[in-house]
């Protein structure tokens, strides 16, 4: 917050806890009231290292400031927003405020979340001092949903190692891929490995074997680069050698650039889980956690991003996210764009997470070309920057 | 021991520890040295019941004791084995002294043997006292081989369902089916569920998926009601919604009444290993920790225990044990039966198992006279039994 008032912005707090960082340029030529915002968060997974999340906030900072120090006049005003709880570490969920400003969140759904103390986020907010004004969820909820922008943009690392193998200093992020969240649970009876005989077996964990050959089945046949599942979870009940198994725990992830494709791999997994568990006289439960809505990113963002690498001497690429972001809910309120730059060895949430100062600097850069364009206003030396 | 010594057995401890209570007769008729004998274990799992095993034992001393009462002069020696280690609970092989005895355990295999405090079987039989005669596992072993049989029978628990179910007194064993125990651990590169493209994935839950639905399969195809495969026990790491599965390890229990069939199940799924690997570009192991021989009874002995449940009036059937015991290994030396008598619901290796006194009584009624039977002799009254 101090670095935000340092680069003389004004700054807001909103009732899910994420500051604003607010210039709104020096002339009275403004055409649009509604900010330009770039930012992403400072939270983090344990263990986690020092960029995913904090680049995007202090990149955004030096962003701003160095546009009005080149004298830049905007025609709309320019934003840094550090936003409250994009890791699901605390409460589970992630993105926990963009998804709120989206209108993505419910305030029974923010009711039912809870640290493993028991806080709910309100009691959580309160306890640090902020959304003191709102009593509960519900008027927490209606007032993070009046938020408008004009455009959306945040600065990130890769969390991948593509940039750098290619040698590439910039990504111009095309899409977000969202993941959908599954948990099925097969319950059969069990019994003796060598007393019960195959006739007699409702064994979870052969249904759960033909779920997850069935799930790369149903990506394979999008037959789409983009689309991707994994049964990343397996929990066998009671998990002896002599015992057949009575439960199997499946948690599934599916993701996809393409709501409408992962919406197909889904429905086939649902459907696939009620005929394997009918089939081997299986009880079942199929629970979606999350179907979040992918993202595209603004041709126009991605162009202005693409041409501010160009005009810096930068190479870039254009190149799809795999992991979530603010942005894959700022993009339900705006239009939206995001910039990568490498990091060492795609390495991520884990300490030895690395991006050198000269990628940092790239991208500082380019987030402010490109915001300046988004801002429009008087022309200005980017070469400065 | 103390109740062999008070039926007046003659007592003796052999190198592994098992001890043997022994009746030759009151004749000069014998002309056979080969005792007929019966027997089992007290060792017992962790939170077991107080039946499986225990009645062999003890119902074999009450057997001899019983015919000798009546007055029985037996043509062979009767003798009761109360055998050491027949539950892997220590040393994580079963069957220890009988396995032995039969010659399938070498002083090598014996010597890798140690209990979780690093504990070898020699030093563990120092310390109890016994086999202090013989320094290594080499002597042990060749010291155990050196045992005779005419024919050996056990008395048992059902540890199943079946007789109970069926209202069936006892239960004349036919066959002792064997369990192949296997490890399989598939390894490949993991990676993260979104960043990671369907292509360049190796995951290692998806070859153990595709075993476990082989091993069903190639189960299915010997069309055989005692063939059963189960794939048991499952690790998957990371094991985490959002992370391709880098490792699957797999616990397969295979067991037949018919080795060829139970070895041609066990082929099939060496083959599937391998070939799943290849195909899904993997790292595997592959080991078989043991493939013991199943057992067939003696026809003459399954007579013997049915003709002894008619003429007490009782029901019987035969049946299958699927369940390991000292007589899997017995059958290497000698011919062999089982006698089975019911529990409460089939329940075992558990505190609440349970056998009726009654059943006891018919179990040992039946097994002395199948003893007499094979030990030939003078007439006797069985109704005294």
């Amino acid at each position: 917050m101090s670095l935000m008032k340092d680069a003389g912005l004004k700054i807001s707090i909103d009732s899910m806890g994420s500051i604003f960082g607010t210039w709104s340029g020096s002339s009275g030529d403004r055409i649009d009231g509604r900010p330009v915002a770039t930012g992403s968060h400072i939270d983090a997974v344990p263990r986690a290292g020092a960029y995913d999340g904090t680049l995007g906030v202090l990149g955004g900072i030096e962003a701003i400031r160095s546009l009005k120090e080149s004298g830049f006049k905007p025609l709309k005003p320019l934003q840094v927003i550090m936003f409250t709880s994009e890791e699901p570490t605390r409460f589970g969920l992630s993105c926990i405020s963009s998804r709120a400003m989206a209108g993505a969140l419910d305030a029974q759904s923010l009711a039912r979340l809870k640290d493993v103390n028991g806080t709910t986020f309100v009691e959580a907010a309160h306890g640090a001092g902020y959304a003191l004004d709102f009593e509960d969820e519900k008027s927490i909820i209606a007032s993070a949903r009046q938020h408008a922008f004009s455009a959306f943009v945040e600065l990130h690392i890769e969390q991948g190692p593509e940039l750098e193998a290619d040698r590439i200093d910039i990504g111009a992020v095309t899409a977000i891929a969202a993941p959908s969240a599954l948990q099925v649970r097969f319950s059969g009876s069990g019994g003796h490995a060598g007393a019960l005989l195959m006739k007699y077996r409702n064994d979870a964990s052969l249904a759960a074997s033909e779920l997850a050959i069935e799930l790369e089945k149903a990506v394979l046949s999008t037959q789409s680069h983009d689309t991707v599942g994994t049964v990343g979870k397996w929990i066998i009940e009671p998990n002896a050698i002599n015992s057949v198994p009575r439960e199997a725990y499946l948690e599934i992830d599916i993701r996809d650039i393409d709501k409408a494709r992962r919406d197909y791999v889904l429905d086939r997994i649902r459907n696939a889980t009620e005929t394997i568990a009918h089939k081997r006289k299986l009880q079942y439960t199929f629970e979606v956690l999350n179907t979040d809505p992918p993202a595209q990113a603004d041709k126009a963002i991605v162009e202005a991003i693409q041409e501010g690498a160009k005009r810096f001497g930068l190479s870039s690429k254009s190149m799809v996210s795999r992991a979530y972001h603010d942005s894959l809910f700022m993009a339900q309120l705006t239009r939206m764009g995001m910039i990568f730059i490498p990091c060492e060895g795609g390495k991520s949430h884990r300490p030895d997470e690395f991006a050198s100062s000269d990628d940092i600097a790239n991208g500082i850069k380019v987030l402010a070309y490109t915001m300046a364009k988004l801002a429009g206003g008087e022309s200005h030396q980017h070469s400065e920057l």
